[in-house]
């Protein structure tokens, strides 16, 4: 909460009270009373970015009619890689608040993989020009693992730079639980530095007395939980749990039952990786909320999980209820029950009337540090032994396959008919030259290749194809784009995506990035691959924390063993 | 929440996963569990503070039995005046804590009308040296109003000076209503300094827009409410109701039909005021929880609002619930819905185990700076024509009565036969030699006189009597005693209580206080009184914000005017 002047708090007195016009008033709609979970009809009146008064015969300097409709506060997002929308958090921010996420809490765990400190500091930036609140977690691991290469190395010292800045919350979700559980000293000491803060947690199938030791280090929420039972242990542990809807992972339907009228205050909703597209078709918070209504959630109970729950179990009291002296952050819906948002005020002032968000100046435009690659770059020898990455679709999740390429004038090669296509990932941060090569099972392309500089979590440089010409010309183009998704036969590039900011985000509005978007995935279907979303499929493959085979570019991991494999 | 070392970590990591026995198992109970609100059957495993595992088959270097008993989570006092208990605050933790309450959260207004800073300073000394958490909020109000004399003066300034201190919470309750919703500059320096902060409440009757005038300025919460639509009014308006059975404001029973299911993240419990006679003979907290499951409310609820909600409510995120991570204050109960407390562990520690809490060197033990009295300082001359206060046994409420005293000798004097007796307000901090007098209906004593140094807010020596003789016996012996209470009669005393601690609090335990105070009761009774609690009574007599007739060191107040009365 912003410190408040003498003159402010003169102002709201005055318009609490009716001895000046309110600033802004949402006059005649029926109000969600949060601590009363009913509602009741009322204006809203607002002196600057505050609620000031909630009662009958409010006047407003300007005035928003919300007669028939029901006013709700506004929505939390606890956890978000914005960058998983590919757009600029300012052009996030006008996808989300039109929906009425009024608070969204991002961890930057992308972009800071790539641009360390910088990137960090740009989304504090992009936070302070924000209308809606931006808040920003502070990346806890980065690099995700030793078995590849990122783009930085954040310490505990090089985290507490930060820690201070008023929208910065604490730090962000603690995925190495192995390495906590392990006392590893460099994470103990991320920990131990903001343990009389907050600290998000990441704890997929910590079940237990593991779990136990998770929360007993100070960790506050998971939002990986993916069944039910986890979930209850987790909420039982003191853990919130924060119920996701995402683009790739989808558990609103399975953990909806554990949202009741007794256990609200320990929940909260969030969409961790969600792309614009999705959003655009779908939805963002709105989506959650209309599909747990649907479900049976009364939607009293929705609404007071996706405000004030959120808000306060990530120290935001100042949010959450329709109340004076709270953060006038409102939601006029047309029909609460299928959570059709009409208008939004965030921070007082109604959406559509404000400036569009400001944005800083990009950072990271020129990230994709490669020079142009030949079709040698890709050579994989007759005597490569090693087995064959089955990717599953829609799953993060890949087998070992003991599927192998056939060798053809003393080199293996793709085999587009047998469906073992080449995969690479090049190191694009520091000039390594490291290039991490193996086979993949299940993209079906025909021909062609496909690239991507979005490849989680270190965000080298990913490329798949039947052949090694086609490789190069899909990478060389992603370096002349300065990053972003290619497909590219023949020789010739097919459509493409440019995401030069971190060789993550779009310069661009959300639609058209959605619309690239398309035409990537009909280029891809054109070549024969039979995923949904191959590119999504592909950013994944080099994530070396989900089981059990996956490439970097220090070459295929066992992640069952947590090691590189002798290839 | 403190800090946490990476040593600290290491050791909750082992003693969570039994690779290491557990500090302390509290074993075999039956868990509150307060997300899920039910009962789990659970060992508690602790780590130095901390609670760290819940689960079956730990392992503790010591261990509580507590098979066939319920654990619950500490219970939180969410506002209290340790100086009403009129024993020290390390006697104050002896009397509650073994009863279960392990945070308290305490405006010390009291010694700080005496005192100042300094008696700020020492209860935040007392603070630092408790067994249990006692919290301190920073007095908004001193002196209370400009219609007496008070011991200090507390700017914004000079509470600011401590704002940062770890006990410090935030601004006490704001009980200058009428200042704030009137733009007194001084009372907004006051909120404005801690509006990015917590600020208590105090707002009794304010209902409507002045509600919300007052609540915009950020005010968290109220403790005032005595009637059930003016709670549930508050509650709609985001403060959070905190239920009050105090010795002399007892709302409880009025209150808690609010308290439901679907409300009780929004309340809590507190006692503003009660002395260590009803704790000893009533109980605490416990009191309260046994008497509101009594009338119905469900344990679990009772259970939750007096942990968890009042926890989260000043921001105490580190308890109120037996989960990981959380304040291991724990209360073992041998029967639940009789709220039984059975044994307490306050931080980890057992607390009949524990040493006694430390005590800080007593303050302000000079503090009734009074030069000795003789009758004639009681004097009224014989034009005296004001109005007689008339006191009204069980109430802060007073009249404003026409019975005038007899005149004799060219003195008004007191009537013992009519009821109407002489009352003195003697300014004991500056030596201004202020003397208030007036005359007061409803003690009824006969003969003698009695005489206080508790005198709401500026705690000035108060004395009635049936003459000028044993009124100045009495006002003498209390400055013998440094402050306290004293019945005298024909110049003799007949009973007293030492309360040299700012002429507030007693330096002995408090049994012995209590032994006291009920001599004192009988020595009152035996002169006639027909008051309960004379002494508590006389206590509020000076209190110039409780309407109608009241005296303090400078003459007869009118309240309702806000004025003093021209006499």
């Amino acid at each position: 909460m912003a410190k408040a002047s003498v003159e402010t708090l003169a102002s709201r007195i005055d318009q609490a009270r009716g001895h000046a016009a309110a600033d802004l008033v949402v006059k005649g709609g029926r109000v969600l009373n949060i601590p009363l979970g009913e509602l009741e009809e009322a204006d809203v009146a607002i002196c600057g970015d505050t609620i000031v008064g909630v009662g009958a015969d409010y006047t407003g300097t300007r005035e928003i009619d919300a007669r028939g409709r029901v006013v709700v506060p506004g929505f939390v997002e606890t956890h978000v890689h914005v960058e998983s929308t590919m757009v600029q958090p300012a052009e996030y921010e006008r996808l989300v608040l039109p929906r009425g996420t009024t608070t969204a809490i991002c961890d930057p765990h992308e972009i800071a993989n790539v641009l360390g400190l910088e990137g960090l500091r740009y989304f504090l930036a992009s936070a302070e020009a924000a209308r809606f609140d931006l808040r920003v977690q502070l990346s806890s691991c980065v690099p995700a693992t030793h078995l590849e290469t990122a783009g930085a190395n954040l310490s505990a010292a090089d985290l507490l730079t930060l820690r201070d800045h008023p929208k910065v919350l604490g730090l962000a979700e603690m995925m190495n639980f192995p390495g906590l559980l392990a006392k590893d000293p460099s994470v103990l000491e991320k920990v131990a530095a903001f343990s009389d803060g907050h600290i998000d947690g990441h704890a997929p199938l910590v079940r237990g007395r593991d779990l136990c030791a998770y929360a007993a280090c100070g960790i506050r929420n998971c939002h990986e939980s993916t069944n039910i039972e986890e979930a209850r242990e987790k909420l039982a542990r003191g853990l919130q749990v924060l119920i996701r809807e995402g683009s790739v992972a989808k558990n609103l339907d399975t953990l909806l039952p554990l949202l009741t009228e007794r256990t609200w205050p320990f929940l909260a909703f969030c969409t961790d990786d969600r792309n614009a597209l999705e959003i655009l078709e779908e939805g963002h918070l709105d989506h959650l909320i209309r599909r747990a209504i649907a479900a049976g959630v009364p939607p009293a109970t929705a609404y007071r999980t996706v405000s004030w729950s959120a808000a306060r179990a990530f120290r935001l009291h100042d949010r959450g209820m329709i109340a004076p002296g709270q953060r006038a952050d409102l939601v006029v819906l047309a029909d609460w029950e299928a959570c059709a948002v009409e208008r939004v005020v965030a921070a007082g002032i109604p959406v559509e009337a404000a400036a569009p968000a400001a944005a800083p100046a990009p950072v990271g435009l020129h990230s994709v540090r490669l020079a142009p690659v030949s079709p040698e770059t890709f050579r994989i020898p007759a005597g490569w032994s090693a087995p064959t990455i089955g990717a599953l679709a829609g799953s993060l999740l890949t087998e070992a396959l003991p599927l192998q390429a056939p060798v053809r004038a003393g080199q293996r090669v793709s085999d587009p008919a047998g469906d073992v296509l080449k995969v690479a990932v090049l190191e694009r941060h520091r000039g390594t030259g490291n290039v991490g090569r193996g086979f993949v099972h299940g993209f079906g392309l025909q021909r062609g290749a496909l690239a991507a500089s979005v490849g989680h979590d270190s965000h080298n440089v990913i490329v798949v194809g039947t052949n090694d010409a086609d490789m190069a010309a899909a990478v060389n183009r992603l370096i002349e784009l300065h990053g972003g998704f290619v497909a590219a036969a023949d020789g010739a590039v097919l459509a493409d995506l440019a995401l030069p900011l971190a060789g993550l985000m779009s310069l661009r509005p959300a639609a058209e990035v959605a619309a690239d978007l398309r035409r990537l995935h009909a280029a891809a279907r054109g070549l024969g691959c039979r995923l949904d979303d191959p590119f999504l499929q592909l950013a994944f493959l080099p994530l070396p924390v989900i089981p059990h085979l996956k490439i970097t570019d220090r070459g295929l991991v066992d992640v069952d063993r947590f090691e590189l494999l002798a290839a």
